[in-house]
This record gives structure tokens, sequence and C-alpha cells, in this order.
């Protein structure tokens, strides 16, 4: 019986005792504190045999992914699913064979590659957990247990799993499944998600929140090595390590760190620093070795007597010669791995070792995967098909609907191409996102300037400050939701400090498919209260491209534009991509009228136009305008269409605080409410709108060319019913 | 010549060779791959005696800080300082003997307890870093160099370094100096702070902006160990290891996790298991005993020719037995210490070495200090004197107001101690704020049911969120301006799954001597903004403790109560401390008038009932309401003030965007803007206000009674000229 002092990891070699018997430190069962006591003395020889091969290098990082079954068929029809068949409930899942199991998990596959091509969502990871979720459900109780999907785009096979299977066909649909765990949809999602890294915060407090009321489940967080170079990650295992309280968290590694949603082009590399950790943890040659020799000898051996001896071992003495580790063993983690993460019969074994130790403490599970196992499609893809639309099966093609027009993105991304030829101090900056935020175009032409600083919004924004402070000419592009992850870094290091940072904010407003998580509602709120902040908003996709290069000219102050999902109207585009300034805090009017002004920010402005043409039917005549800036107002401009109009209607795909809310105050500022204008808002309704088709949740808040017109009879008495007229 | 491979450490131990000498890794200078030469032969002599004693335990971690001066001379009177008084700008350190630089840090220690005992402000962290400042300035050249102090409380001897010597008794005072590095005051300051862990990201940036413009320059972040508690910190030294900038990252290791901002009580110890680590770091018994023997070898041999083999050895070979660096190697570091900082001989000999190093990329040293270090009150003080007002230089006894009333923050702890008392399933959660946010009472008597998650706001409302799911009930106390920094937590964990955590919001509005960094300007706006999230303030004491018995008693949604620093007005406090819930969404009138309403948003609501009295003098008929919540609002309330009134104003102190701008929402909704009412907005004005007293910032803001009873005036037509009526 050997201590092992206080650093927590299951390590072996280094502990072989003079006597010739292994003296590896396993946790004590009966105790919290971190001691350990010596065990499996048969191991001993398997290491042993271990050391003795360890000069063969042919064990590679392939080898670990080559248990799972040969190529399924995608023949586009239903696939023949008999033991999903039966499994309506995790709980039939329990007395399932280890074999079975890895049917199951090859079940689930071809099941989800069937339903999302018919769908669409995201399809690659969730192929990489399919082993994964049926060992965790066969071995841990839903919802007693709980499991969180940290991002939560993995969670199909979850939701197949637990009771869900027949709804997959709506999935991301307006009233149908949501593509992320969601905490209203089942009980066994027990938290949900669509950002990324908060899954160990989440299943710290679910675990301590445990302990406090004197139950005894267990808490399992699944986290990407990608969703890890979040500081949030850090944070919460650095608590984890120091609370102690049971906690699995299970690293799936798959060498994704910088997201490949790639609607633009393909995925980059995985950078920071911790990935080449984990690289090197995975293929260190002795932890390779060691686990295959000790599983070889293990199945001559025969299972039964020597399960216990080799099989937890090989896997929670992964840190035998390994490297990678550490970093999680400082932060207080007990560390097992790598595990494959296709076999499913390693999985289970893990999976019930861990269940069966009473005060582990916070355990970390780094298991492999392949993202887009077992759809050739997907494992060629150079995004793995991470996100898609409906596709053909047999030959993975997506079905895209032909457009005339791009996306908002990739005018962004080319007309900042079209400012960076012409200026060499502009650097762009985004957060694993160069396919969403479309600056993998820009990295292509300017590799040096362009900074992909992994799922750490924070760092970016003050990495920004850093690099503006030295006169470069910073563009960060981060989607509005995931900018509130770097909002006091806007705060405190670049509009306090008044440095030119330019953020683009993509997917601005409604997003669609992914739901209230993506959903941009909050940034003009958020962003217009800043005093140096300038705050636009373009109409169409010309207008974003002079915003472009409106915020590149703006080097004495912050910053930023938002633009929406999806594709432009078909505006003019100069042939160079090169947008023109605009003077700062000046608005325009698109249509002159008389009775009612609307006053739009953003791409909602294309409404106040259709509502413009609906009211001319009926005789109304309507002012369009196009605020183009949140700050600073176009004081001119509001002035004279208060002073001018009955009705002033200021319109936006955001919450309450933003736009309209910097008018009403301009407004009552210069005393413009004091008379008989009668000003309206119409926003973002108060609530969170659901995932499902764009026009539908325009629909839902309201927004609708038909609303902005209903609204508009309604405030000039033309009717006691309006928005019958337009059958709303 | 030897390949160290790719583990980024200097180290050493591990690598002496058979024949005898060491094959230690350095950095290549002449390449900026992580290849590494062998080097310093004689030094191989040191390490072997070194292992020749490594039995001797009597080293300590007192011993690393044993070479301080002998406790310097406080008596109150000006020091004497014949070196500092040479010192108007870093040059004039540049040819001083390292004797006079110790000297020099002595004379800094004694002039910053002379100049802050007549100022207050931050003494102990200055007092840590007085050798370290020394060091920094004379091998470094700011301002072409840069040097960013993380947080910034700790660079009052940067600042009298820089010349600003003349001005520190102006501190944190209106118009005098800041209390933390500000752009705008020196170019000696590179980046500006106040919240934490910032600076790597930022020197990052100027790092790669540096190159970018093929500058040369050396850039170095000085990082606490609390700060590197946060999550920006990780995701900074990730992409730096990515990057392989050259950067200098100071860690400056004094414990105190736990930030010590005891105005309440002690500091906690530290917290987070990375705390752990460093601590198993600087007592590894083989670094100590190696460093010290090698030292004394290197004594006796003679400094000028051994310098190279062994004192930078010593420092940067401190892995020799250690353990905790391994978190930094993994995150692409060379690590190098751990350092005595608090002596100024062997800080800039370190220094010197890695300047001199070309592409040596992200360097980590590793400092020890002592928080208060040398002056004895500091010393043994439970908060270390971390934020003092004056004080008496000879005892340390500070000279406290007396205030027959409590600081809000203190009632606050109290009240939320008494529903506690009531309801096991009370929790409280604080990030490395137990002493700022009161809950160090409350941790003391239910210490199993009280978190501090380091400086990690995001993990913390996450966390919180998990407990949430469990059934707990969780407050979070955060101060105002660092909730921004858990901001998406609170809206994609918290609010979107209407997760009943509550937010206490503490040091809301305008703060005085911390300034603008501190200043809690926003979190009405970016609160108010969330769907499911009900959003209060109290007017007093005596709400804000029924406050907390409200959100005690909401437990289906978020909820939050934003308070200020200071002290309660004297309202009326329950023996038993236990506030009573109020109806959420129900205002109150306080002054019934005829012709004016002053509708206050928070203890704001004191200046109407100030401003009332003025008006009263005047003849006006003012009514008084106290708004309590800006979400959701009191219709009921807000029609009758806006209907029985001439002019309706909304108060708060806080953004534009916030209380004001959902009652113009509200009353532009129901028509009630539609005729002549007059309503306006006093807000914070759009525009940071500096440090000072607060009564001075409040002046600024134009939000004292005089400016609201001025614009009472202005607004009814009293006067063309109301602001002088009152003197403004």
């Amino acid at each position: 019986m050997a201590s092992c002092g206080a650093l927590k990891t299951m390590f072996l070699s280094s502990n072989v005792t003079q006597d010739g018997y292994n003296s590896a430190c396993l946790l004590n069962p009966s105790s919290k504190n971190v001691t350990r006591q010596s065990t499996n003395r048969k191991f001993t020889k398997i290491v042993a045999v271990a050391k003795d091969n360890a000069n063969n290098e042919t064990t590679n990082i392939a080898r670990i992914n080559g248990s799972l079954a040969s190529t399924l068929r995608y023949t586009g029809e239903k696939p023949n699913t008999p033991i999903l068949d039966t499994i309506n409930h995790p709980m039939h899942m329990k007395n399932l064979h280890v074999e079975d199991l890895q049917k199951l998990a090859d079940e689930l596959r071809e099941e989800i590659v069937y339903t999302v091509s018919g769908t669409g969502g995201h399809l690659s990871s969730n192929l990489g957990v399919a082993e994964l979720s049926v060992a965790l459900h066969h071995v841990f109780n839903t919802p007693d247990d709980k499991i969180i999907w940290d991002v939560g785009h993995q969670s199909y096979p979850h939701k197949i799993l637990t009771g869900r299977r027949s709804r997959m066909g709506t999935m991301r649909q307006t009233s149908g499944l949501a593509g992320f765990p969601k905490r209203d949809e089942s009980e066994h999602d027990a938290f949900g998600a669509g950002h990324s890294s908060t899954s160990i915060s989440a299943g710290l407090g679910m675990a301590v929140g445990r302990d406090l009321l004197g139950k005894d489940n267990h808490v399992i967080a699944v986290i990407g090595d990608g969703a890890m170079t979040a500081g949030q990650a850090y944070e919460a295992m650095n608590n984890a390590g120091y609370l102690e309280s049971n906690l699995i968290i299970i690293l799936n590694d798959n060498r994704q760190v910088s997201l490949p949603t790639a609607t633009l082009d393909g995925p980059a590399p995985p950078v920071g620093a911790l990935s080449q950790s984990l690289i090197r943890l995975q293929t260190s040659r002795k932890v390779r070795q060691l686990r295959e020799v000790a599983k070889e000898v293990t199945k001559k051996l025969g299972k039964t007597t020597h399960e216990v001896a080799a099989k937890m071992d090989t896997y929670m003495k992964g840190m035998v010669g390994g490297q990678g580790a550490s970093m999680f063993e400082e932060l207080g983690l007990y560390y097992v791995g790598p595990v494959d993460g296709h076999n499913v019969e390693d999985l289970v074994y893990v999976l019930n070792k861990i269940k069966s130790m009473p005060d582990a403490g916070p355990v970390l599970v780094h298991i492999v995967t392949e993202k887009g196992k077992g759809y050739p499609p997907a494992e060629i893809a150079a995004d793995k098909m991470h996100g898609v639309v409906k596709f053909n099966t047999q030959s993975g093609k997506q079905l895209k609907a032909k457009s005339k027009t791009l996306s908002y993105t990739q005018y962004f991304a080319d007309s900042l191409v079209a400012e960076a030829e012409r200026d060499d101090k502009i650097v762009a900056i985004h957060a694993a996102m160069g396919g969403g935020t479309g600056l993998n175009t820009f990295q292509k032409q300017f590799p040096k300037r362009c900074f992909d600083v992994g799922i750490a919004e924070q760092h970016a924004v003050t990495f920004a400050a850093g690099l503006a402070t030295e006169g470069l000419k910073p563009f960060c592009a981060i989607y509005s939701s995931f900018l509130q992850r770097g909002y006091d870094q806007v705060v405190h290091d670049v509009d306090l400090q008044k440095l030119p940072v330019r953020f683009a904010l993509d997917r601005a407003g409604l997003v669609g498919a992914d739901g209230p998580t993506h959903c941009g509602a909050f940034d003009t709120t958020f962003m217009a209260c800043l005093p140096n902040m300038v705050v636009m908003a373009p109409s169409d996709e010309s207008e974003l491209m002079n915003m472009v290069a409106t915020a590149a000219a703006i080097d004495d102050r912050p910053s930023c534009f938002r633009f929406p999902r999806g594709n432009g109207i078909g505006s003019f585009i100069p042939s160079d991509n090169k947008g023109t300034p605009i003077e700062v805090g000046k608005g325009r009017v698109l249509k002159e009228g008389s009775r009612v002004a609307l006053l739009g920010y953003g791409t909602i402005v294309q409404s106040c136009l259709e509502a413009h043409k609906l009211l001319q039917a009926h005789g109304i005549s309507v002012t369009v305008a196009d605020a183009r800036f949140c700050k600073p107002l176009d004081g001119d401009l509001i002035k004279q269409l208060a002073n001018n109009h009955e009705v002033l209607i200021t319109l936006e795909e955001g919450s309450i605080g933003g736009f309209s809310s910097h008018v009403s105050h301009f407004l009552a500022s210069n005393g413009l409410l004091d008379g008989n204008l009668k000003w309206r808002a119409m926003t973002l309704p108060d609530r969170y709108i659901e995932h499902g088709a764009q026009p539908n949740q325009i629909d839902e808040a309201g927004l609708s060319p038909k609303h902005i017109a209903a609204t508009v009879l309604s405030l000039i008495g033309k009717s006691s019913d309006t928005f019958h007229i337009f059958n709303l």
C-alpha cells in the first residue's frame, strides 16, 4: 500500500515497486481525500510486457478508432434497425449485451444519417458520439443521473434514445424538436445549450446541489476539445478540482478546436496550444503501445478474470508516458484516458468502473472520436458535414437552394478583403468561426493578418484592443449572441479606452433553425449604451459593404455593425467589392411621404418598404427612412420625421433598450414628444422565439410587412380591426 | 547538443547526460522553433552538489523572501529618499547599480506608505511589487517597451517611477491621478485596467501588432495568481502558446487568489485547484533545495564568472522536481521560476536574460511575493490592508469615518443570512469577493452553503444555474460592472432557461474613487432586456432587505436587484434582519403632488425626495414615486402618474436603455405620449465619469437633487435660467 501524495492522477508505471508488484494508485473508495491504494497486481505483468515492447513504434492514432464496425450501408431508404426499434426509453437498453450495444450504435448512426438527410441540421458531431451516447445511457440512468451535452449539437443520438425518435423528422423546424438539448423538451435534457463550454460549470452546480440535498445521482458533462479552449471550461475545472464533488467530465477529443461551421469554406486546423497538448497525448507512443499491448495480453488471458486487472488500467493509467494530461491534473481532476470513443465495450467498461467508485471526486475521461465517423461522405468532407441542409445519403451531396445573391456574411468578407487590399493595417480576428464569419476568405488572402483565437470571445476582444493600441485596424467578427461572451472586454478594454476596434456582428436578429440560443436580440441594446461606440446596421448588402468601409475609416473610437443571417436582396455591389464610407451619424430617406414615418434600423428597412407598398394601396402616404446609425443618431432626420408626420414608428429586429429607446430619449430631450406626435416602437417582443423558419419567426415577432402596415392603419384610426385586413 | 522535443520548458536535472555534463535546454536564439542547445557545463557541478544535498529538508517558502532589507522605518514623516529623488523618468534608473536598485525599492515602499496614508487607496499590492517595478523599469524601456499591469491596483510604484510622483497626493481624487493605469494619463501606461485578467490578451495583441509592424520592442504582462483563475487568462495563454510571439508574462504569485477586498471581514483562503498547484510549485522541496544550494555555490565561486552558469539556471530550471509548472507548459509557455520577487538582483538578472533572447516566444516568469511586504501593519493584517482609507503610518490604524448606518453591502448580507436561516435551500456564490460582497458574513454562518469560485464570473453564473436546476435557491453576488464578465451566461444559461438564480448587483451606479472601470452604469440596460428576468432596485436599505426577501420568494424565474456603494440612509431595519417580500411589479408613491411626477428607480429616489423639498419651497407640487421594479413595470402606477401630471420625469443612476427606456416604451404603447404629457429621462450621461468623490460624480452626471429641481423648473417654464436658482 503506497500513498501517492496530492497529485490527482491515476497512473502506473512509475510506481512499479521493487517487489515486482504494482503499487499504482486508484481512488480510495473509503475516503474523499486524495489517498490511493495499490491494486491490480496481475496488471503489473501486462505493464512489464508492454515495456518490453516499447520499441515497437507501429501504433498510431488511427488504430485507436479501429474497432468501429465496417462501413455501414447508406441507401437512402429507411434503415433496418432491429435493436433501436426496441428502445423507447434508456431503461430498455439496460440489459443489452455489449455486442448489441455496439450494433445499436451502428443503427443509431444509420438512423441519424437517414433523418438528418431529410431535415438538415448538425450531422458529423452526432455520428461521432453514437457509441458514447449508447454507453452513457446504458451505464447511467437519466433523468436521475444528469448528462449535460456541451454546445448540444451532438445530442441527436441522446434524443433518439430518450423517447424522441418519432419526432426526429421535425428537427429544427417550427414547432418541432430543437436542435439542442432543451429542458422544456424532455426530462432527460438536464441542461440546455447552444453556446459552448458551459457544461462543466452547470454540472458542478448540479453535483454540489446533489451533495447538499443528500442525493447520490451521477452528473456527467460531455465537452469537446474545441469547447475546452474557452475560459469558462477552465474556470469550472479549477473550481471542480477545488470542491472535489463527484463529477464526470468526458472530453470528447475529435481534433476540431476550430468549428468547421463552414458555410463558405472548410475548417482551419486546430488552433491554440491546448490542442497540441491533446495531440501529444493521443499520439504519445508509450501510451499507445502500452495500451495496445495490454489489450492483447488481456485478450489472451481471457476477459473474465482479467478485466479489472487490465482493461481499466489500460485506460485509467493513460498517464504512462503521456504528457498532455498534466494540465487537467494541475486543475485537480483525475485523468483517465485516452479511451477509444468508438468502442462501446471499452466505454462501458470505463464508465461502469468510474460509476462504481464512491467519492471519486472530479474525473476527466479523455475519449478520442472522429467527427462524421462511419459515414464516408462526412469523413472525407472538408467541413466534416458539420452543419448540413437536406442531402442525398448515398453521395452526401447537399441539396442547397440556389440563390441569386450571396449571404450577408460573404458580402462582409468580400468587402473586408477589398479594404485590406488597400490598407495593410487591417487585421481580422474571429473565435473559432472562420467559416461562419466568412473570415476564411480573408485568411486565404492574408494569412498573417487573420487570427483564429479558438472559442475565446473574451480574449478575442481584448486581443483586438491590444492590436489597436499598436495602430493596427482590427475587425473582430463575432456572432451577435456570441459577443455576449466578451461583453466586459468590449466595455472595459475597448470602449472605455476608446480604442478603434471594429465589431462585425453577424447573425443579428432572428436566426431560424438554431433558435433562441443563437438569436441576436440584444446587441444593439448592450452596445449602444456604451459612450464611445459607433453603432450601425445596414439595410442591405450594398450598405453593409459601405459600413465595412465606414468602420475601416473610423480610427478614433470603436464601432460595430450588425447584419442578419441569410442572403442579400440583390442591391448594387461594386465590381471591386470596395464600399464607400458613409458620413457617421447620417441616415437617409428612401420614400417621401406625409402622414406616417417608418424609421427602420437594419434590414427591417426592407420590410418597411414592403409595408409602404401595402399602405400605398390603402392610400396612406408613408415616409420610409433608413436610420443607418443607432449611435450617433441622425438628429436632423429624426426632427424632420417627428415634425412633419402624424405618426413616427421606429423599427428594429432587436430587443427593447436599443435603437427605439435611443430615439425616444432624443425625441423627449428635444421636446418632440410634448405635442401630438404618435411615436411607437416595433421591436422584438419581450420573449424568446423558438427555432423554426425565419419567416415564421418574423411573423411570431409581429415584425412582418403586414404587421407593420396593420400597426400603421391601426394608429391612424383607419380600422378598428386592421389586422384582419392583412390576414394576421 | 541535444534536442529536447516539443515540450516548452527550460529544465535541467533530467537532462544531465552520462558524460557528466548538463545538456539542459535553453532557447535557441537562432531559431523560433522549439529547439534548444546544451549550455552551462559548469552549472552541472552545482546541480551535482544540489543533488547531494537533496535530503536536507529545512528549506521552506519563507526563505525565498528572505532577501528583503530589514524592516523599514515608518515614522509618519516624509521619508528620506535620496535615490528616488533623482528619478523623474525610468531613464534615470538605467545606470544604477543593483544595490542602489534594491535601496530604490525600499525607498519606493516608504514613499508609498507615506502617500497612501494620506490619500487612501490600494496599499499592500503596491508594496508587493516595489522590487518588480524597479527591476522592470531598469531592464526595459517604457514607453517603447510595454508593461501591462493586470487589474492595475499595483501600479503606484510604476506611476512614481514614470514621472507622476509629485501627483501621488491626488490619487483617486477628483481631477487627480487614477488608481489604475490609464492610457490618457501617461504614455508609460500601455493599457488601462481595473477588471482583472486582461493583461495577457492585451499584451499578446501588442506583441502581434509589433511583429506585423516590424518593430522589436518588448511586451510584459504582469498578472497575479488571483487573476490567473479567470478564464480569459487561460484563453490568452492558450493563444499565446499557439502564436509564439515574443511576450513576457510575469505571474506575481502572492497566494491571494481570493481578493482580500475586505470591507467587512478578512480574506478567505485561496480557492481553486490552480492555487494548490502554485503552492506545490513554491514549496516543492527539491526546487527550493536546488535553488538555495545553487545560490550558495555561486556565491562561493564568485559572481563574475559564474553568473550565467548558476543564477539564471537556478531560476530558469525551476522545473527540477517541480510539478505545478506543467499547466503553463501545456499551454505552450516557457516556464521560468519560481523567482524571489523581493530580490531586485535576481529579478534584474532573470529579466535581462529573457530580454536578451531573440525569438524566445511566450515566457512565463513565476515570481513569489508577499502582499504588504515590508510594512508590518499590512503584513499582519487579515486583509493585508489591500484597500485602505487614510491611516496612521506607525500603527497602520485606518481613520475610518464613523457612520450611524452600515453599508448597503452589509444590509444585503445580513438579510440574506436571515433568509438562509429560514430556508436551507438558499446558497450563495461570489467570485473571489467575499469581503466586497459581504458574503464572508454568510460564509461564517453557512460555510457549506457559500461558494467562492475565484475570479470567474462566467463560471459563477452557470454554476448557480446548475444549482438552481437541483432546486437550490442560489444568490449570486457580483458587482454590477463585474457581471458584464458573465453576461452570456446570464442570458444563455439562466434567463433563457428561466432558472431562478438571484443576482445581487452591488456597486450599482457611480462608485467614487475607483472610477469608470468599476462604475455600475449598464446593468439595468443589459438585464432588463432579458425576457424572463425580474429587475429591481431598492430606494433604501429597508427596501433592499425586502428585495432580498422578494428574490428569495421568486422561484419560477431569475431575478436581480441593484444597490449602490455607500451607506444606508437610516431607514427601518427589522430586528431580525428579515425583510418582507414585495409584490412583484408594484411600485409605491412616497409623496403625493399634482403638477410634476418624479418616478425614481433605486436610491436616486432619495434625491427625488430632496428635490421635492427644494421645489416645495418654490411652490411646485411634486409627486415622488418609487418604481421599485424596472421589470415588470408597475403599469397602473405609470398610467396614474402620466394621466395626472403635466410632467413625468423618470430617474435612474444608470445608462440609457434601462428603466427610462422601458417606461418610454410602456408610455408609447399605451398612447400616454400621444397627448401633452412632458416625459423626460434623467439617466447617467452618455460619457464615462472619472474617479473622484461620489458627490462630485453625481454633480457631473447632473443627477443631484438640485439638478432634478432645476430640470423641473425649466420644464414647467418657471424660469429661463433655472440652473442659476440652484447655483449649478
